[in-house]
């Protein structure tokens, strides 16, 4: 029976649950890959350490050093969970520069090195394997590589962050943004510096390796909008639900358009009220989500744990067997060819908008926003008015769909008024 | 480049989809595949005529006989969308036995078949898919050959007939059974004759496919007990909602137990009380989902449309193109071996139940039920009787968890008493 070698890189939770699953399901996937996967070697900080608590027999050599174990082991499989950009960014090059094959969940380093990954795969007949860098377990990037090759996918909306998720449906129950936060950091569902969860930009990520897996085309980063929900209150989740029969998730959302050899990408992450019969409005806690919009399947959706150890590592475990199967028939990716991605202007799609702003409780404060929104033809749905709280009155503003550009338009107008504050909150309307 | 020819046997919807399909993904499938699939031919009855309608090219030869297809046009690929059991089996028998490729989406071939097709492939090393066998273009055979290979499936819940959901979830809106029926008929959601449906039968050929892919074993048709909605009525939804916060749903379950080479599998469909939060419980309609239990990605949905013409033909594409793949590169299908199934003996399943029988409105009835039940040592988790309709009254029960064989036992009790008519509704509540 033939058997491929397996390297480790970072044995941190995920990086030792991997090596674990490796170990505990040996004879199954040897039965279902009809060869052997080894681990040959681990690299950590405190490899010597680890692999005792782990228990690795001797055979499993110990390196302080990624990069000399990629060039002393040479294993046919490396697994790299480092953490951080630059070291994986290294070790990257380093295995994909030999042709080998880099199991990865580093959805940082994919967004950031899309294009020059994919090219160095594609120039030396290296592969790339990353299930576990999108929502943990949940095998959504298979899905969108084989089971809908025969489908086209028309875009999707997904809820890809478990901190911002925990925290939106924690306020839901009435706790406050802060203590929501404080306790999805208690349980480890948040870092203890969560800015780049409640910023957008870890789902902003995520959005770029699933455009580039469905279309081949790169999403940079920085080139399409990106919105966190630092703005969202207790009260804008309450007055969702029961005046606007409405849940706020932060939505990532991709339309693609055009034929695949030029596809066109509307993208962008928002805070977002969904109908609370929308599958997205039952997501509650850490939990993750896709819907996923396709021509011929319909309306998919996938929801499961969207991080966590032994979650991450079930698909670095797949990646591994899907793509030692790969290796063992010399069949490349099923990818899409690398191709330049239209982006949208954002200030182009359009959608209803949620506005709510503070202002000071006087006469024709609710005439002046109003008319700064009709200035810029944007069609007011509703406008409620909550009672004076000290000095200041919220104004809460729904719109009718409206391109993004005049809404943007409006809203600087209306916080530009005297009466209103700077404080605010801006939310898009999903159908 | 290379090319692979296809054939299909049988243009009905499902079959002129996927060639239609099959022809206008054809630039996309050859990028990802890195070969050509080249429909070649196509048997149906009225072959001639349908190949017309479809626009095919005269190079796509037509056949009135699958079998003489297979045997002149020699297809690198079949895909056998015939409908019934005797014709795809002896095309299933042809295809496997010379070694070659069938693509099929018949669930009962399949339950019926199953030790015999994974047999016949094995000894010829022919490759068998079906992903449009269960749940439409819900990916989920191919998630378990594939994205779970890592890890271990501990069980499923599922609704895999879109027929009696439509049917339930519109009795909760207060329809009756016959008249969401006839709606699903109209609406083309329900055959002309729906007792497979009805009966549980078709969710449980669905078991059976799901159980041999992830354990290699054969859930044989009969060997587990199914139960359908026949008995479910408009009231049981509306009690199951206001009393016990309930949805009524036919859940098709698996629990898996003993290491992979020896796997013990307690089965069942069941109408099932799901609590309104789970996850089941908002899957609406002629929607299927899958709620499937794996010991380190956790608890993973999947829901989508379980049939129609597009969803299968999107899965028949799917299995074309991971097929064709695995052909490239001579692989086997990633499937455990074939194995004994251990069944758990239906009786040892331990849940709790709802019993809503009618009985005489006279006193002690009540009583005489409680009795019943407490004589088998089921335990009572609640009573209700419902003023007198006519003569009779309804008498509804919730047990704690109770071994099915107590229950049953219990309810034949119940039903032989003389106050006690033989009309009643029994279903499992999910925990």
């Amino acid at each position: 029976m033939k058997s491929l070698s397996v390297a480790v890189a970072g044995l941190g939770t995920v990086g030792r649950e991997a090596v674990r699953l490796l170990r505990a399901r040996r004879a199954e996937l040897r039965e279902r890959l009809g060869a052997e996967l080894v681990l040959t070697a681990v690299a950590d900080r405190d490899a010597a350490r680890e692999a005792r608590a782990l228990g690795l027999p001797p055979s499993v050599a110990r390196f302080r050093d990624p990069f000399e174990m990629i060039r002393r082991a040479d294993p046919a499989l490396c697994v790299e969970l480092l953490g951080g950009l630059e070291a994986p960014r290294r070790l990257a090059a380093l295995v994909l520069g030999r042709g080998g094959v880099l199991v990865t969940a580093n959805k940082r380093l994919l967004a950031h090195d899309w294009p020059r990954l994919a090219g160095a795969a594609r120039r030396s007949g290296a592969r790339l394997a990353f299930e576990g860098s999108v929502a943990g377990g949940i095998p959504i990037l298979r899905a969108l590589e084989l089971s809908l090759s025969g489908d086209r996918l028309l875009g999707l909306d997904a809820i890809l962050n478990g901190t911002t998720n925990y925290v939106l449906t924690r306020c839901e129950e009435g706790l406050s943004a802060a203590a929501a936060l404080a306790e999805a950091q208690a349980l480890g569902f948040a870092e203890r510096d969560p800015s780049l969860d409640l910023s957008g930009g870890d789902a902003a990520q995520k959005l770029t390796v699933l455009t580039g897996l469905a279309t081949g085309g790169w999403l940079a980063p920085g080139s399409f909008p990106v919105d966190g929900i630092r703005a969202v209150e207790t009260r804008d989740a309450a007055f969702a639900r029961e005046r606007l029969g409405r849940a706020v998730r932060l939505v990532a959302s991709l339309r693609l358009s055009g034929p695949p050899s030029a596809p066109r990408a509307e993208a962008g992450v928002f805070p977002t009220l969904v109908p609370l019969d929308h599958p997205l409005a039952s997501v509650r806690r850490q939990r993750n989500a896709l819907l996923i919009r396709t021509a011929s399947a319909g309306d998919l959706l996938f929801s499961g744990e969207g991080a966590g150890a032994a979650p991450t590592a079930s698909a670095v475990l797949a990646d591994l067997f899907v793509t030692a199967r790969d290796l063992l028939g010399g069949l490349p990716a099923p990818r899409p060819a690398p191709r330049r991605l239209e982006i949208v202007p954002p200030d182009e799609a359009v959608s209803a908008f949620y506005l709510r702003v503070e202002a000071a409780d006087r006469p024709g404060v609710l005439a002046a926003v109003a008319g700064a929104l009709g200035r810029e033809r944007v069609s007011i749905a509703s406008i409620h008015q909550e009672p004076a709280r000290g000095r200041a009155a919220s104004v809460t503003i729904t719109t009718h769909p409206s391109p993004r550009a005049l809404f943007e338009r409006a809203r600087r107008r209306i916080l530009a008024l005297p009466a209103v504050s700077r404080r605010h909150c801006a939310m898009r309307m999903l159908a």
